[in-house]
């Protein structure tokens, strides 16, 4: 058994100062006051940590993680030429399935996965292409992710992506001792039609997979679905998607009578507030789809966007953003924005051992360090992790009960070997040359 | 002659990759491409730099140092209870001027500084009380500031207030080789009357004093001011107040006609984005601003209400606020985001030899490491810079030539004795306890 003692343990929304943290295998057995913990064994593995605060692990439950291979290439331009201009002929470079796009796609999946670990995130929802690389490198990370094939019904006649989909499901669902679920990806209601979607859903139903989409991503999008007769939340209930679980990325362009609906369809939503922001997307109704009772996560969406997959900067953005648009300080608090970075993350993927610190939970578990400089004085832990600390103050990360980073160093993974693959990987895609 | 090499020098919207930068005593005799240095001398201190960016230092435009103590205690509240339960409650305890609140404004000024000077922070303009102790923080972190006694005019009959700002100058401006310079500090139109505002302008202009005033800091003040037939800048102009530099905080409200009028005043603007942010007082027009050729630095406001002095948050606030609120993904890129940070916000301080890597300005200096893994890879420094890179990437500080920060460590200060003293006082100002 692994011992955690001396920090402050959140569970999750109640503070215990000089509390406990047991892990044994996998699982968290115990987290809570000291006075309550299990006796001690001999052979336990004691770990003092004054301090510090043990957090959850961060759920990110929208991601692309190969696109950090992409990472500045493209700031500051429109949402179309940035697509078209920039990251659709870096991703022709990229090459096909089956081919290098096979090993872009673990390179930049491998080097997303050590900003995201460093940072403590031990669960993600990612969305691309070449899905099995992503999965051989989240397995190989040590941490648990949703994948998912994006799939682009437009240009899909014969169902090809479809079928690519089906086949990750059969090859991966369940794999690393459950640590790989496969969620089935229509890209978004305007790259897919009514009559496809029909389809996927159809196929997500036979096999017991979740939806992972993104939807309402634009106010553009809302208005074009509104002139068909259609809302965000009626795309997903009308196709027949929502009779599967679904994780619904970004939703800034609400439709009023979508918040009922997507409560009853227990749908979760993947806020992404940075890269909502910085692509001037506009603002998602997180404060009205938490009163529906709906959780929210917070993801990053891919660095091409966002630059960063730090949830410590998701959490600042989130709130506020919140704040500063609704004029209102007290939306957001940090609290929430924590519960929203964990527990909601992990709810709006559907991982219902995942995200909180109690007992049979999976044993995700993160010491942030309080201790730095720049996080003094801390009177209020949940306002010093949402406000003030950063992924750099991110001590160690346990996934699965097993530390796969501490102090700096990755564990699991060659860090040197990923990034020399991931530079060369990199500037091939891109053509261009690297700056530092 | 301190001579970098081997980094990313900018200067500051053209980057000079493998580019030098020559500081001989307080200057800056040398920045750009390796070809055209002056020749090495043998007694030169040659620092080889690869992989980082040399950059200004920043310049932090509105703060209120001594609020460190209280950072985190009452987030997520609105303006009016903050100030009222939580901040003047506090401000009450930490003492009279000539007691108690000398030594508590010197223990939270120099906690801020360790925070600044390790985010590369190198000038701070600076309004709060016993402010001779905030001089003394400056001069001794080796950073230059605009110091000035916050005057709130509607508690003051006697003129007391004015009267120790007006000190503060006869003691301070100048020194510490001309590192602090000392402005007039009545505190806002809406706890100053038009007549005492004249009043400030007068003894100003006797002194040749820059102001330093909140304006427009909230919608409720511009429409009062409104109400009263005057609009921001009027009040600037009708009270005298912009006869001298006048550097205005925050400016959230703007009133139409005030555009061309700051432009004609030379007013400088000290934009806080996540202050403004975190407190839902609305969205600075900075574009709109920059358009006139108002210099807009990026500011901190105080810990208390923003957090942190980190001026790597604070550009990516602005960028994400800017770009999100005007649903403008091209508004202010991340040149123009550094250029804020650094040399607008000396522009807008009247610091007219500070924040350009260019011969003959001030030796402030910060070095960024771009090799660190969260940010690979690097294909734009910029970009780097402003959206991926954090507080903990800066590797060297040199404030008037001289190294002050080096990886982690304070050279011109004793950390340690800082840190313990801030505890003491922060604990007994708060009355709180400490979680870490």
């Amino acid at each position: 058994m692994i011992r955690l003692t001396g920090a402050t343990v959140l569970t999750p929304d109640v503070e215990h100062p000089q509390g406990v943290l047991c892990m044994d295998g996998k699982r968290i057995v115990y987290a809570g006051p000291a006075a309550g913990a299990p006796p001690a064994a001999p052979d336990d593995e004691v770990v003092d940590l004054p301090g510090r605060a043990v957090i959850p692990g961060f759920v990110n439950p929208h991601t692309h993680l190969a696109m950090q291979l992409m990472r500045g290439i493209a700031d500051d331009v429109a949402l179309q030429p940035w697509l078209q201009e920039h990251i659709w002929p870096v991703e022709e470079r990229m090459g096909e399935e089956g081919g290098a796009l096979e090993q872009h796609v673990l390179a930049g999946s491998r080097l997303a996965l050590l900003e995201a670990v460093a940072a403590g995130v031990t669960a993600v929802n990612d969305m691309y292409m070449a899905m099995d690389r992503v999965a051989e490198a989240i397995g190989e990370a040590g941490i648990r992710g949703v994948i998912t094939r994006g799939i682009v019904g437009h240009t899909d006649p014969e169902r090809r992506k479809l079928r690519l989909g089906r086949e990750l499901y059969e090859r991966w669902q369940g794999a690393y001792g459950g640590r790989i679920q496969v969620a089935l990806g229509p890209h978004a209601p305007y790259t897919c039609s009514m009559d496809y979607l029909g389809e996927v859903a159809q196929a997500a139903h036979d096999l017991g997979a979740r939806i992972h989409i993104h939807l309402a991503e634009t106010h553009q999008e809302t208005a074009d679905l509104a002139a068909q007769g259609l809302t965000p939340a009626h795309v997903l209930l009308d196709s027949g998607l929502s009779r599967q679980h679904v994780i619904a990325a970004h939703y800034v362009a609400p439709a009023e009578s979508d918040f009922a609906l997507l409560e009853h369809m227990h749908v979760g939503i993947a806020h992404c507030p940075i890269s909502n922001l910085k692509l001037g997307c506009g603002f998602a109704p997180v404060a009205r789809l938490r009163e529906h009772g709906i959780p929210v996560g917070i993801g990053s969406d891919g660095a091409a966007s966002a630059n960063v997959l730090d949830p410590f900067l998701g959490m600042k953005a989130a709130a506020w953003m919140a704040k500063g648009n609704s004029q209102d300080p007290t939306q957001l608090p940090a609290r929430t924005v924590l519960r929203m970075a964990t527990y909601e993350g992990a709810l709006a993927l559907d991982l219902n051992d995942v995200g909180l610190l109690a007992p049979g939970y999976q044993a995700d578990v993160v010491v942030v360090d309080l201790r730095a400089t720049h996080l003094q004085p801390v009177f209020d832990v949940f306002s010093a992790l949402v406000y003030t600390a950063t992924a750099r103050d991110v001590e160690r990360v346990y996934a699965s009960g097993k530390l796969i980073y501490q102090e700096g160093r990755h564990l699991a993974v060659d860090r040197e070997a990923i990034l020399a693959e991931a530079r060369g990987a990199a500037e091939r895609v891109t053509q261009q040359a690297l700056r530092s």
